[in-house]
């Protein structure tokens, strides 16, 4: 805001380079606003940030194609903890539907390597204005979802902003 | 106290809207009083709100008529992790039970959508002074569960008061 | 150390009151040394502290009789993640004993209620010096156990001193 | 950086010792540089850190003859989470393969002990220039392991640098 000082931000995503694309996680911590009681309540809320970006040659990515699918609290869960334990079966594109004033149109699928070896994640871009479609798959191996999940299930409580109640201070007893 | 600086609180609450009725689910942390050693021990134990309010309209919800349980350490464990694990099985009234001077009476349920979809979070409020009898049903998906069930698993050592113990500072050894 | 100013510490035991004995479950931290090179080390291990106290009354408990067991690292493990998954098996007294001198022997059981409603956990303090063993029985239920166990998880990696690593400040880099 | 105040370090790592070799755990934060907009970046990336080195008598281990390995990211997961859940199959060697400069070869292996009491950790390093062998194999309990892993599964999303999320102040919404 005007006359406050910006606080910095950390820049720490999951990336997964693979030969035709590349997916980056990141957490978006919520934003709080003070009320006129002097409390704080949360203003914006968190969400996961899934960017994927193309391959344009052998370990070369062009990060000006990204597209960006934000993941909000129950698609985060949806996504990594019942799409890998639930019988790592498709999540169908309703799910995760995310569209812009109707003209374009994200899905997000997660669907088992037939091997068993991993998961295809990938994000389907249809724009209905310049016609144009795009689609990102990345293969990512167990380990590399189990990173995926764990770091999710880390932020899960810190999009949600409970993370903020460790950081009162001792004495609020109303005795104090 | 009296000339104490207010503590600034922090409201981050998960909220389920649906057709009828809502639930928020909020942790309350334990405060601390000062002993005569300059220790301090935990005076006024945490819990888990969760609070029901009705629908009075299409995603109109009426905040004033809302209804609030308290939930302490061994409840949230049995809701969230005993309900979840051990069959789905109906949680009986009696376990929930809480009264207030014999007047209020509310009980807490959770039970399994037959499709296995879900499961519906439910208070009941008895109030034998007024003879007026309250129910809050708010269907809940697997994700959002499983959401507050992460969530509550997070803030359980919150509750206890063990998030205190991150707060020492470095150089506590005798030696220092 | 002479001059240091004493931290406060945090009392925040989590304790169960049952019929003829109440226990406590209360984690210690370690205990850090400054070294020549300005780092820090640790000095003395964390441990959880069990406390056991008998019942004199009805919800009337001696605290100066009580009877404190140390558990450190991979006992806590054994009796909290092991003991409630490999079958509920008797914790052999082996893997739990604690001589003091070789005069004091304590022993700690964890034991499945039949009815698989809850444990039994038990100290066993038998004194060759004065002849006297004293016998704490306290039956938790499943809940009560979770939370224990689950407290514990959580006091794991402070009890280890990691939780340290998140105190560092930004700009650890080399090229600040 | 030239100029820069050291900020202290915290050693804490997990020692196992055994008869012939002891292995110690140790997590390794990412650096983080400050970019020209005043935010912060991830630098160097974080590891766990596996030392080993080798008894030289009843409780005598030389530090000197010690072997460092870095595992990182997807590594920790295979080694800890995989390996343990995945039938204790043997982790092949080329997955571990860690070369320097192609003349030094380190693998590590993780197999079960055939009694189901716990692992064999153990780490091969070949030499081709000095034409030296070592193998370090250290017994460990399955309780032993579990530590490892809870505190692996604990330092994940700090090696990856996202604890740096709840640094932040309040008051970073933009309407402050």
């Amino acid at each position: 805001g005007a006359g406050g000082i910006p606080v910095p931000r950390i820049f720490a995503p999951y990336s997964i380079y693979k030969g035709k694309a590349a997916v980056s996680v990141n957490p978006i911590l919520p934003t709080f606003t003070k009320m006129d009681s002097g409390h704080f309540r949360v203003e914006r809320k968190g969400c996961i940030l899934l960017t994927f970006w193309p391959a344009v040659g052998e370990r070369k990515y062009d990060w000006g194609k990204k597209q960006v699918n934000f993941l909000f609290l129950v698609i985060v869960i949806t996504v990594f903890a019942l799409s890998a334990t639930e019988g790592r079966r498709h999540v169908s594109d309703k799910k995760f539907c995310y569209s812009n004033a109707g003209q374009v149109r994200k899905s997000l699928s997660i669907k088992a390597v037939p091997d068993g070896t991993g998961y295809f994640v990938s994000l389907n871009v249809v724009n209905n204005l310049t016609k144009i479609t795009e689609r990102f798959v990345v293969p990512v191996t167990t380990a590399e979802f189990i990173v995926m999940k764990t770091a999710c299930s880390y932020a899960l409580p810190h999009i949600m902003g409970w993370h903020r109640l460790t950081n009162q201070q001792l004495g609020d007893s109303a005795k104090k």
